[in-house]
């Protein structure tokens, strides 16, 4: 098996602005992500913060990805416009992309889908959430039973303003009385999309197997594909115009 | 506004071998759904019975019916294949078909669908049931809120074996922890189908008003569409075939 | 039936500067477009071009658009941004909008969409083109036979970078022997957008009756549904939490 | 890399009956696509057809097969209604499907996908077809270019009857005039389905690279995951029941 080239991408600041956060995650959201992928799967990982010069998100990081995960949250107006459009471009020609929890509201998400994705409604009192597998044959499933339950999430809930999924793998439902698409796979370009909706930073969600083996799963599936060649622009007929042929 | 000629389908036991359910539906379901819809919209209906000569579904009545509604749970096997083959010709002819509750294991929506459209977990310990509306802009959500609720309810679970709705309207949360898919439309052949999840008979569910407005919506929703006009089989070129045209 | 208030956006570069398409579209083409619904289809109808003051398109205008049709070439880029957000912020709220032709590469079709619609093969020889009905049961093919052909047309080939379709309405066969994704339904927030894709400047496209039919056709079928009410943001639990009710 | 288990079906009595079939496949359309997967792809291959006691899908053969091939043509209606059944069972277990050619109207096809399958236009005169590929990144698409052309091949024209795909991989321009979605991809159950269209028995379809080359992409694409776990039926409540816990 191919080793991929995963890029956690990371916001990075609750983690240093807030002790409560810092405790459940001393290195951050992204290595805890990444210290499992480490060992779980057969990738290679690098980190890249928002406070990194060009948010970490180099021309060489990027061409050096095969697969990005995004998790961001207070900051999502800080991040420039022009690696957006960067890392959109690398999407659009193939590039894998995890869209992690508040990432929902990220300028990349929308900039792809093209809808209001920040558009939902949320508490974060900390309940219950249990999340159903609709799509029990899908990879990013494998390993799974039929849910699985967070003791303590922020809850999110619909209507959540995203085009309608290519695949809704989960739903999941919250002690206070919501319901949410939690799990959407899209194709754009060339490149998959999943959005996978756990991961309040003041809950150690990202400590969860259940969790951590969704991600890990996700990755695999979001590696680029091959594919077909294919060219744009002014092209010559392949047969003659303008020759009568019709019966 | 057209006058739609609606059909309503029963199964029709429950309410004459049951007291409970008698109680609630003193002429059946299909009467408590068709005295709704004949007030509320531009509508003539029909009623159709399983123990009826044809089940009520003579080649005279489906050729004269615009919409569908079917609901059946107790003797899905009873239906004649060669009636539910009729039905399927309408459909995918374009006559609409709203397929209720229990209606999910009927021959028709299995076979009009594919796949195993009975298996799903349930339990009708009635419960309470919240109807989220998912696609806010759709019109069979029109004038609804962000979701409304029934007190008591038979509950459905995922994972329910459909094909991926084409939209999906509503999810259900349930008292008991699970949600489902309760709401899904299907555009098959030259007919719209659309899946409603609540009915079950021993709760006077068919009595309360968004989840009949909900129907009347699907009706109008559902309604045959001129489209275009068609040919298949052994067809004439258009193009001369055979000169070499290639540049 | 109620009039629907139509607003025809056309660049209107290409009728002012060059004698060719001045002669087939005296007034532009959005008048072309409009002559034929004002007699065909009960609407009002508002026009609006680039070079007017914020395009045409005011708050006042947008307010009061139900169906917004767009035609643009050779100016994508004058497109004011913000008016393209507030374009954006109404079809996401209910309006609906048809992209017309080389409208496949303006600014508020790609908003919408997230990937780069501009991405296609074409060649403006002026060969036959033939569109064929792919969904015949929806109301946007209504009144057509199996196919329709355009005696000269410019060419667009795949691979088209655009989501997978809700719905593919039409593919075209293309004399110099390509294909096309040439009508796509989308739904995105509340509104629906519909891609069709003849309408070359310099052949008089919208002058043949059945490329006017499907413009009319959908102009009904983008037209608002008002739907359901829908709030978002932080909400109050709906059930308590934090009683233990697990079993 | 596993080994895949693929288990190829034929009809099998064009190459008995027909002394030009039998000069293009003198050991049957099944051979020479086996041949091609046991050199090119990490596969056992099992052929099975019409003749064979129970068609040669015995109960061991099927639940011994990771993905299945099908050719069928002249004789569907032989194909006995029980083993029909049971395939469709394995499918919707998660075996993969891949149906080619006039197998869009074997009874299997139209049994999982619900539409009238053997609908559409079609012509045996000998013409090219060119093969569009609509998603460049999809993995069925693997290794090829824009397109690809057959020399000659039987036509078959829109409208096909069939459910939207999930996704449309390849789009058919024929010499005619007609076009046709020519690559499709169903996910039904936990099944994956790809439908594709080239292969008619009089022409040497089965001897090209690049038809060999999807085929073979789309047996590994249409393999099985292992998924989540899944059960149905009658199931307890995970929440507590009956507490009013409304605030």
């Amino acid at each position: 098996m191919t080793t991929l080239k995963v890029t956690i991408w990371n916001e990075y600041r609750h983690e240093r602005q807030n002790e409560h956060v810092a405790g459940i995650y001393p290195r951050g959201i992204h290595n805890a992500i990444g210290d499992y992928l480490l060992q779980a799967e057969s990738v290679e990982v690098t980190t890249a913060t928002l406070d990194e010069p060009e948010h970490g998100l180099t021309d060489e990081v990027l061409a050096n990805t095969d697969v990005l995960l995004w998790w961001g949250h207070l900051a999502h107006g800080e991040v420039r416009d022009d690696i957006v459009e960067k890392v959109r471009d690398r999407v659009l020609d193939g590039m894998g992309l995890i869209v992690l929890h508040s990432g929902h509201a990220s300028k990349i998400f929308e900039r792809l889908l093209g809808t209001k994705t920040g558009t939902l409604k949320w508490r974060d009192d900390g309940e219950r959430e249990r999340v159903w597998v609709i799509e029990s044959g899908h990879p990013i499933a494998e390993g799974l039973g039929d849910y699985f339950e967070i003791p303590k999430e922020e809850m999110y809930g619909e209507r959540f303003e995203i085009p309608t999924p290519d695949e809704l793998v989960f739903i999941s439902w919250f002690e206070g009385g919501e319901v949410f698409r939690s799990g959407c796979t899209y194709r754009r370009g060339r490149g998959k999309i999943f959005y996978f909706r756990p991961g309040h930073e003041t809950f150690p969600v990202y400590h969860q197997s259940e969790v951590l083996k969704v991600i890990g799963n996700a990755v695999r599936w979001a590696a680029p594909t091959q594919g077909a060649a294919s060219v744009a622009g002014r092209t010559e007929p392949i047969e003659q115009i303008g020759v009568s042929t019709a019966k």
